[in-house]
């Protein structure tokens, strides 16, 4: 990706000289998802163009310089399918990774593909190599995961694994999503497996409600197909006419958050996720919407280490029962990556996956 | 008080006949807030007008039914000077109480002096007698406290042990209050008594920022006389660039909202506890002002017999240190309160005291 | 049960009076449970002999003396299968309610069954009819639950709500839950619900893993068949060599604190659930197994009202696919109770189940 | 230190070469605390000999190779009064860091003075020289603070803030802490300041309980001079008969956590903080001392680079009114380092002090 709004063309590098603790992995899948259609329209700050896109991605280990380890401490050999988290860098020891607890704003982090500038090497997955810098956290990624269902959760799922930390669910308690994209669809499904009792998915279009079904909501409604007192009146249906335990927000959309905090029960509990980028502002009346209603609110910004290794927990024990590679469920050539940012923009799919070694032309 | 703003009148009532366990209280000081003002107007729901307000009140064991214990479990006595908690009636057993975590939501809650009726009995303080009845939580207040400290303190003391708790403020924090009215006031004195490093103050007039430095503030900031951005700078230059690490609002304005969540630092927790009535709407950019910031925002409404407990522990404790009488430093006898009201709009004082057995004409 | 030590009678009682908001309802099912067996034995404290015991129990309504509202705020019709929660009476306004956060604590609070006397009315199960005070929080069995799943449940899976708070399982951890009766299998359900990853089981006899299993266990230890190191070795192998992240002991045995103490991870939470009654002292290192594995330990005593009505929650929604009725599979007529008591006490079954109604002989 | 129980010898290296970012201190105090004596007596995994102990020091910027930032992102600049954080190189990346929430048991974690060895450089502050690797986390000493109460503060007042963050003291909470040695001295300073209503310190001997009383304890205990009973009765009638609300162990005995655990009152919190190494098991009914009281008890295991900046905090702040530098009244030379340890030993002082540049010969 040479700038904002300018075609992707393939490139050509040689191969980097690897550092002690360096990899090189070859890459099988990388992904195209919202923030990269982000990346390409230049909403995104501190992005080194030209850059090499693609910030989750698996590949086979083709290369390490001396023994290196993973995650759990084991080898990692070669031929393995390596999966590896996408932020680095981050310093532990600034005041934002020390004091504040928000290691997500250090500045010295960095993210594959999104703020690692090509010159430093392959960092991106829209490439059929991938560099892994010592200190990268990798895992071999668990044999009863197909890698398919890795990327179909993706990025998407190791945010959704943050969110469904802050909204620290309780057994049985009443859940709402806005937003049936990548990360809303994987919140789902966390929140399903953490015990809720009760899931209602706010989004669009028709398709992604009937992935949201899937993925365990049991009542999905389509935010372009209802007024906002057609919506209330089915929430409140639905949970005793008091509003859900917790809101969790994955849209993007400023109107969504002013209608979840209205939803969301007194005494509950509305986690932020979905506002990557600036799409405006949302007006809250604070006495209706917060202080009478004694709520809590958590912004929910990126993603941790931990959020990568308990994913793939998640997915070596659950990923044959919930249908993460339907999330991605279209693949692209490399020369094919045009297209694929057309059909994320146009939402056309809630995620495209790429195999770098594939060609269509 | 025969209904919304209309005078307040003196009128008299038979004794009430005592049900076991219930007390009369010889009335010694009780309040004029900020509440009062709202009541005065009608802004507040499930007022059973005509009332006699009064929610925070002193006065002295005149008449108990049977052995009546106070919240330790001891026998109240003839003469103590008892202290209650205004709300009572929570039945502690229905969805709000039990599930939600939200007592002070509890449909069966009631509050002397707001929503409880006069023809039930003598519930307002702003009467010669108080009538207690089965079942309120009521204490004798420590020797080492001052009546005037109570009164001083008053309701504002007890919803900021609510708002502190809210804040949940770690050793060496720094805190931005906004707000210096009798909430604001006490939250800075225990956000003093909690630790704090740095405590910021935005509020007016200067009678009552010069009292916010009494009570522990290190600075002062006044909102009539500085704009959006000499607050920033000050609050920056306070705080190594960062802004605080914990917000807590007790100003009741909307702009405060939006200013707070600006100044709050990544990862920080805003507390809102000065919305008790509606004061129209906030903008906020939801993607700059939480998100990014991975921000924690907690609304805060009324408080819990715990808090008032609490309180009186604080006071017993820390009273001598702590200028709590001088937020409530005029007193007005039973026939001047209109005048007080007036006072108390006219933000001439933060509290007004009334002492029901004295007359000025 | 006319006191410690002696055989269950049949007596005759006249119906009660029923009071404003009192009801009386016909006995479906009750339970014996361990918690009966101490009460036989006399090891529970406060209990006013004789009574009549069976604390968790389900009936319809037979007769309400003015209109009675359930916990959601409906009013209750003649016919409802109505459960209701077994505390009651807990004030809500003393120190033990209000500032301790121990509601459980309360020295008003009274257990039906336990510490209900009988002469107060019919406040047990293993009865025809049952006597709800007001007050006593009621709800109607939701209509996708039998009877038969939430007497299975019982009053185990309402301690299992709680001890599963008190555990703050998070997303893909693994936990070992230590014992396999009432308690314990429901907390194998409960933690299953919850995301946990990896489930060990560690009890006996040889049925009840079975049932462990059923329950959602991935792994059970038989505790009479295997020695401390075999346990280590299993649950280490199971947990790549670091523990579990979570423990909950649900087994009553000091032996089983001080091993579980030993094999939960580094940083990781011990839930103690199971000492309900002194079973003697465990010997602990408080350097090896708390101080320098940075242990969190959290007692769990009894239950409060949420978890009531939250674990019927979890039945509406998930009762279909948990086998609860297996945990109380068998049932025994009224003048069988010395049998069950006995059956119970000699482990041949992890709870019974009363039909009041029914005579065997 | 050439060995366990071997004297400590004066030695001389060369200067190290500096790598980018790295530093080299002039020392101008470190300390003798109880780990040095556990280090000479070779109770502690994983030390070096021959090692060079100091692990919290001052000293003033000699050297530096680059621009070097401390951890407020500001330049170093030669001749300031530098301190820094004696753990270093966690990795951030293990399961002890990113999963676990254990950064203290990252198995790369290096500690200045006892797990660094002296081959690799000048690592210890019982020295001329301490050489400071890049990414130690560095800071300039505030000019408000004394070197003198830094250092009486020292590693006690570091693990004091980790130990106070585990407690989550509520304003008004009755606090009991158990030691009064140089962690059990910081942690009652920091106690009052979070706005613990009463403070009571049980330990040994006279003038450290007198110290106590400097520190903010309201009463006092000694261990030697009192019997359990005596010292159950002194506690209940502090507490209203229900004990503390949080207990703090800083003592190291066994009997301690027995005697602590007793009298914490139901639903208290007991942090466990003092056992660095084994001094034998406890007896611990768990139904008496954890279930049936609903208790938290929480290890609390070495320190992290937040609370040694939140440390830096509370000094700026407060240093001028408590007296930390009487913790460490007395300063010792470099060849004055056997005695020093004798008297740390012998219990005669809570810390030694070193200035490494003088010499007593």
């Amino acid at each position: 990706m040479p700038g904002p709004r300018q075609p992707v063309e393939l490139r050509e590098f040689d191969e980097p000289d690897l550092p002690p603790g360096g990899m090189l992995l070859r890459t099988l899948f990388s992904e195209v998802c919202g923030t990269d259609v982000h990346l390409w329209h230049g909403r995104l700050a501190g992005v080194p163009y030209p850059i090499i896109p693609g910030h989750v991605s698996i590949g086979t280990l083709a290369k390490a310089r001396g023994e290196v380890t993973g995650a759990d401490g084991r080898t990692l050999k070669e031929g393995d399918r390596i999966v590896f988290y996408d932020v680095h860098r981050a310093c532990g020891r600034c005041y934002a990774c020390s004091v504040s607890g928000t290691p997500t704003k250090c500045p010295s982090r960095k993210v594959y593909g999104i703020t690692d500038a090509a010159a430093d090497g392959l960092f991106g997955g829209w490439s059929e190599a991938i560099y892994l810098e010592p200190g990268v956290v990798a895992a071999v990624l668990p044999k009863a995961v197909a890698a398919e269902d890795y990327m179909g959760g993706g990025c998407g799922l190791i945010t959704a694994v943050h969110a469904i930390d802050r909204a620290a669910i309780r057994l049985a308690d009443r859940v709402m999503v806005q937003g049936t994209g990548a990360v809303g669809l994987s919140i789902i499904a966390l929140a399903r497996l953490s015990g809720a009792s009760t899931i209602i998915a706010i989004g669009a279009p028709a398709d992604r409600l009937a992935l949201a079904t899937q993925m365990g909501a049991d009542l999905t409604i389509d935010v372009t197909a209802t007024s906002p007192e057609e919506r209330r009146a089915l929430v409140m249906d639905e949970t005793d006419g008091r509003g859900p335990d917790i809101g969790i927000e994955a849209s993007g959309s400023p109107h969504a958050v002013e209608e979840g905090l209205s939803l969301v029960r007194d005494g509950g509990r509305y986690v932020i996720a979905g506002h990557y980028t600036n799409a405006g502002a949302s007006l809250i009346n604070v006495h209706e919407q917060i202080n009478r209603k004694h709520l809590e609110i958590r912004g929910c910004w990126g993603s941790e280490a931990g959020h990568f290794l308990r994913a793939l927990s998640v997915l070596e024990r659950y990923a044959g029962g919930i249908p993460f590679r339907a999330i991605g469920a279209k693949t692209y050539a490399l020369d094919e990556l045009n297209q694929a940012l057309a059909d994320a923009e146009a939402m056309r799919l809630p995620k495209a996956l790429v195999e770098p070694h594939r060609r269509a032309h």
